[in-house]
């Protein structure tokens, strides 16, 4: 047998396995991200967390969801702007007061009943689009960690599944 | 031609060819759940159905898509405490009230304006990371179907993708 | 060298090689979109723009982001009714009301505090299940863009993935 010929049929196999499969690798990272809240309710930017974890990634496409690990706190996209921070919170305190606590069942030991509430009102989750290795956003976009109850370490996600 | 040679170069075919497509098998799963809604509002805890069906999917890595195929109906996370619900359901009541029917303009045969309201607040949907073929969750995290226009049976779709 | 035996183990190469990856071609599509928006506030039905997106993906499987680019617009999934539509502009100027704009930190410079307000109430994104090449709706789904500072033209993404 030539050796000749067993080269020929291998790089033949090589190449057209590899072929299809090289646009093809799914891939994902996972990474839990801990936030240190100094008050009752704050807005953090994690913007850049999450674009460091999507570098890391090498993941070119694909989508990226940000979640609250807490049901009393928001991941959420706005402006970094503190003026619109503060409209916020006095919005959410409007909408959802915290007080009287006693207007609330569910505070029964705990008194947070109006941060489950602010919570849905800005979201637990987003999901962003990967595109060519970036966060693919408008002008103005920055993710937030939104904290309704805190004082506290607190815990998010950031997933991202792509090639 | 010698047998032995054949089976040489089909062995490596083999291997170049599975290595990395098992890595990349990229799979999904869907399923319509129905819910029978006894209520007109109402809280319907649907993790352990959710997680079932992740389970049947074999799904390691991936993202977990919930939502509501109704449009007066949310799919919402977060605690499972009657309390909480009774005050969701007297908060929602407040911000966007049932009465009085006549003040909505879509009210023109149905009378569910304010379903299509609350369903706004609480959110349509959910995705939910999926790590280690689990549902990746905080610590009191659970998957809610929100029904704000009830008393029939309906529809909630779970959508796997991963590998 | 018999030239059947080349024919015969390329063949076999190929066979192996492409079963497990047509399986798994993770494919992905991204496009923008551009809406003229002429009112301040106004809903625009984009179920048409995203569906024929789809179609030239040739995706079969996946998820489907759609997400406004700008942060004072929604996108969200409700019914096409114009009375509802009203519903929800009336409904909004209440919870979030524009005036008096002196009320909110936000405006200096910009008037238009509420819009972020708005948006957060009507969602940034809504993910869509893709299965069997189309959108895996209910019975009244349809995505719309809402715009609350408008008036001009305004961006939004559609990312498709999955196989």
């Amino acid at each position: 047998m030539p050796a000749g010929f067993v080269n020929y049929t291998l790089k033949l196999a090589l190449e057209t396995s590899n072929k299809p499969c090289d646009n093809t690798t799914m891939k994902s990272i996972t990474k839990e991200l801990w936030v240190n809240t100094k008050k009752m309710r704050e807005f953090i930017n994690i913007t850049g967390e999450v674009e460091a974890l999507l570098r890391e990634s090498g993941i070119q496409e694909g989508l990226c969801l940000v979640n609250a690990m807490h049901i009393t706190a928001s991941v959420f996209i706005n402006d970094d702007e503190s003026g619109l921070h503060h409209d916020f919170d006095v919005w959410l305190e409007k909408l959802a007061p915290h007080e009287p606590v006693s207007s609330y069942r569910h505070n029964t030991g705990e008194i947070n009943a109006d941060a489950h509430l602010k919570r849905q009102i800005m979201g637990r989750e987003v999901v962003v689009a990967v595109t060519g290795g970036k966060l693919h956003f408008g002008p103005w976009e920055q993710i937030f960690y939104g904290e309704f109850d805190g004082n506290r370490r607190k815990r998010l996600l950031v997933k991202i599944i792509g090639e």
